[in-house]
């Protein structure tokens, strides 16, 4: 594992006393479009420096909890296999030790092999996916295991009525059609998401949020911007409505930094990552 | 003609059997402030090559339509007039074939020729303006012809009453004076759109849409940034409320891809066309 | 006073017959992330040469307004102490003629010395501060002068009960707790503003808008972005409240043009002085 | 004339004492590629007030000669024609005052009608031109009057022999063509420069140096990078050889700022200026 | 194949008649720093719209000679294997019909496949390969098939005594010891090509050329960009060096279009290729 | 001591057993254009991660020497003499433990603590300094201390004859007259280091390299880019011919990575300090 020495903010308790361990997973090799997720962690990691570890919001600070920042898994560039392979491990040696997985991407199929490795853990597992794009294809430009697919692997796992989607407003119709009854797609924004909160109660919970699912006003720094996004209030909001939910992994994924010319896209990143931490460790 | 054979994702249509003809204006000799309108036609060509054609809003898919690019009209660098005229040829001809010319901008002035050829032949016509600038002045540095008066001129031809305009928060005080009683400026927003609709039921409608209506946050990437406009997704509405609309003709203009650096602008315009596309051709 | 012989658009009043003195205070010296506010002064002349006098909001035009740009302080570089001096010798000269201060930073802290004057003046003074951040750090790294305590140095000088910030939305977790009872901190927005207004009726106002209040969607270019601020138009709102309001000064601080890739930023902090000075000379 | 109140470097002379008369010309309405030499003019003069004044090369200083700033020409944006005129006439009023023009650019096209204003007043003139272009065109799109045509034009005014191209690596295989036996093109760089500056001693002798002459490693910012070209030093040491000559007239053209994002096309410009005053002033 | 019907300038050949064919590997898969070289065969191809046909250097136009233009390999990806298969059976192809194979990059491994499909037609191959890099590691992160160890594996195919590289400034120690005796590796520059062209005569040559051999001020927009590369005019040089020899097979790769801000990378490569196939083609 | 975890690559001895011991001093107060060297220390130890430890024209490797990273001072912002004092501090200690200083800025004023360090435990002292500037005044803008007088406070400290300049390209004319007599300038280039160097054989030598010695083409990333500078390839030279010397102290200063857009200045920064470090401990 490596990241330059670099932590996330506050990020530094040891290994054994820690509730979470977070960790980057640098792998951006499917990505059609603008490729550059697997300097997000490391983009994150350092403005993270900056940013205040106090949420206004929650009224609590970071500083109070007991985060592990394990650094990145070492990609091997071109070998896709290997890679998802070292995340499962990863994984799968986190909740060994009892902990919590939080793990920053990367894009989006770094989300596989992570919930493969909960729901052997959690049978009952739920997935909450926050995302612009429905990537329920069963395969994408002939391959199976990409970005634009990954939602349909782990449905392939977990089965129906497993994964709520939000923020949902692309994708080909037949992704949409093939969706309906399998799973639920909430177009457009999150106004579903406390309905769903109370239909899950008790449930462990899985949540990978892409960050696309933002408006790209808030957000420039994706692969593929999508306008017509949420605010970052409305994705602040839905974080803080997940407060009651059994939270057993988390992931964050998407964020291209070299595309992120202002800065604004990594410092929403931050605070996304500090207030989850902040709900999840609770 | 000419694209450097780049079409716009779908409009893959033959002339002979299109409804719709889309082409490329790609002219911005009166823009005063940031110049690069000329850029707009190919960059939104090579971009929507990545969007999909299925909205989710509309539920509807632009592989169903017959729509054909029929590429860019050859600008004369540094001569106006002639620019002009090879607009207003290109569109009398796209109307002789008894098809609906959609234009991609170029600056506002291209609108100008396109509109007088479609009113010769809609006599009745009425043009529903989205932009941040009246565009009212009936000079611009001692110019008649200027992006900055393109709505004057119009007016000259159509006439009081024709021409609504939406989205408007800047301009001289003597250009907001001038267009009382002769055209309708909604102020700040389309919240007044609705009512336009009903009210021009069955008239045959041209449709102008200079993208800088968009707040910057949202599009960046224009000649003259004016902060306090309208979101992506109450642009989107309103061109959704168009659906009941006659609409005979249409263009999109002032993107300026050189001032998008993070792409968002310019994958705005991509969606904002397909949505018109899929409403015109309903 | 020198600033390349630029003006702000139309404030070329002669400095006797004037209302308003508006004068630039380049100096970023204690900004711990991005510099760059240096810039800003000139960069909002540049660009207001290209922006209308005239407001659609408020139906009036600065054209017929008396206002007088100095030009800016020549600050002497790495010297924090002779700056903050040269800005109070600058106030107190525009309030012994009689006029009215109207300052462009630069960071934060020149805010310090401008409302010291003013304060000596006006014992019964009133801040209105909008801004991300809190400011109200005792020190920061071991500085009692930074952009960082700005706001707690102005309270050692009009204690408790005069300071009522907006917007508000990062800080330390004792930033916060040490406000209480000292200082009406509003959170997130501005919707207490007006009950704000209300209460403060005939007192003389002190206006200090920090621009990274504003979302970094609208205004990317600032020091330190941080998500989750308010809009353009929620801006302008409350500008507009301040109508009422006896205003004795004003600053406006913040921009860092550099990182202003756009020009989105720029074009904003243009509008809302507009905005601003018709407010206060109406 | 114009220029926001902003003048070149201690071009603070008063205009009877005056030896040269420099100027802006903002003109970039015949550009086929990148605009926005309309912006050089004021770049040029804002970043002017952070270079010295005095040249280690030349041991001598800007300070102790008499330049006239008389700010920019207005250009009527889309009237090529009317903008042509006014340079003109701008040359024709220098000239009749006994002094001397010296022209920012704006695209290359502005150097037709001061060249002709020159060559009315010098029916000897020679023309020394630096460039990485031939702009030997008869047309460029139709168009008889085109940055890509200038030299041509020229040529139809002052006949064999006059014009001296350097640094010339682009064109079209008929341009080359054409200009065999009617103009001298030294190909590349500026090797044969001194041979040249020998032969024409005596003769009044107008400079037009495009800035695309130098590579665009060094001059990124310009309309029609070509790579290939000279070096900053064989510039300077170009304009110093010319120090013999007797120097009636002179321009630079092509720098175009906003595609100079580091900023070093500027500030290169910004020096081959003050060498080429102290040159030309000598 | 695809490439959104763009076709490099005046490469409008049919295939039948055509002497080249050229095509784009769109693949960046095992890039360990900045990816993106997937976007140079678009980028390339949309800018040399913009160049002339004609040479000034070799006095002979493009326009005169046959080359084909097919597209792009359609890259699955994430998929190396599959990629690196679709490469082989294009050159493949191109081969059995006689015709030249030209290929864009891409990365550097891209080279691999074309580089053996070449040698099996003609079993006296040399390799002429023009880099920073030696890429003669035995594996990169565990991976055996990278751009960093591209060489490496076709000296595994080509043995001893056929590759030699030029313009070489960086690698592990251990590279540069391995490759003593194997291959003839020229340090810094390009000074020795001349007498291995000499050595070569008669030889079916590859020509692959990293275009981060240049220096990054003329090509910053690359993957790896190493200080202290060649000039545009030597790398040019060295390319109407090779004029002599008979090229059976040649590639450019690694441009990274999303690091090229300013243009002046993709312009370099457009004249780059425009020479090379002159050569070639001669 | 705080640099976020981050080492210049390979510098991972321990700080007894190390030769050299490497420090950030990210201030940059005084700046007076382009400021933001404060973010050198990061920007290049973050990217020194992908450079190679083997330099190819030294034949020899970092990972055979002990260095030590010592981190970053932590820089008190606004205050000028505290972080002077700090570096002193810091000098003062690694001089003490037996070791070399090796500074790594921020803005050229750094250089002055460094030098009075190593000036009080060498009296004989020599310093060669590469700059693009004399740095030679007594005062800038009424200040002392400022990056544009370092030089000549350093004077101050050791007198004449003792400062060698090399690369010199700008300054005020009283600048290059005071150093007559005083400080050797050697203008424009390297071209007298040899001659130099031979003098000072068995001399301390104090070795400080503004960066912005190299041609803005190669090193556009700093606030003050200055035309006809050296090339890469010649300061590479300068530095190796600095072998034989005795070096009791290094600095690295100006490189200022966020107008370092495409990211060559930093990587040229990262190759310089790599020679530079094995030329020392040689």
């Amino acid at each position: 594992m490596s990241s330059n020495g670099l932590k996330f903010i506050s990020c530094e308790s040891d290994l054994e006393s820690s509730q979470i361990v977070l960790f980057g997973a640098p792998y951006d090799g499917t990505t059609s479009f603008r490729p550059g997720a697997r300097f997000a962690p490391s983009a994150i990691r350092l403005e993270s420096d900056g940013i205040e570890t106090y949420s206004p919001y929650l009224d609590t600070d970071l500083t109070d909890r007991n985060i592990y920042d394990d650094g990145d898994i070492e990609v091997p560039f071109g070998n896709r296999e290997r890679t998802l392979a070292l995340i499962a491990e990863k994984v799968d040696d986190i909740l060994k030790r009892g902990k919590l997985p939080f793990m920053i991407g990367g894009e989006h199929l770094v989300t596989l092999p992570a919930v493969k490795s909960v729901f052997k853990k959690y049978e009952e597992l739920v997935i909450l996916h926050f995302d612009a794009h429905t990537d329920l294809r069963d395969d994408y430009l002939g391959e199976k295991h990409s970005h634009a697919t990954v939602m349909r692997r782990i449905w392939e796992e977990v089965g129906d009525g497993r994964i709520f989607q939000f923020g949902i407003r692309s994708g080909d119709r037949s992704e949409f059609k093939w969706g309906e009854g399998r799973i639920k797609t909430c177009k457009f924004d999150c106004s579903e998401l406390k309905a769903v909160v109370d239909q899950i109660q008790g449930k462990p919970v899985y949540i990978t949020i892409d960050l696309d699912i933002l408006d790209p006003s808030v957000f420039p720094g994706t692969g593929t911007p999508e306008p017509g996004g949420i605010t970052y209030k409305e994705l602040l909001e839905s974080i803080h409505d997940l407060k009651t939910l059994d939270i057993v992994g988390a992931d964050i994924v998407e964020l291209s930094p070299h595309y992120d010319q202002s800065g604004i896209s990594t410092a929403a990143a931050c605070k996304i990552i500090r207030e989850l931490l902040l709900v999840i460790s609770d």
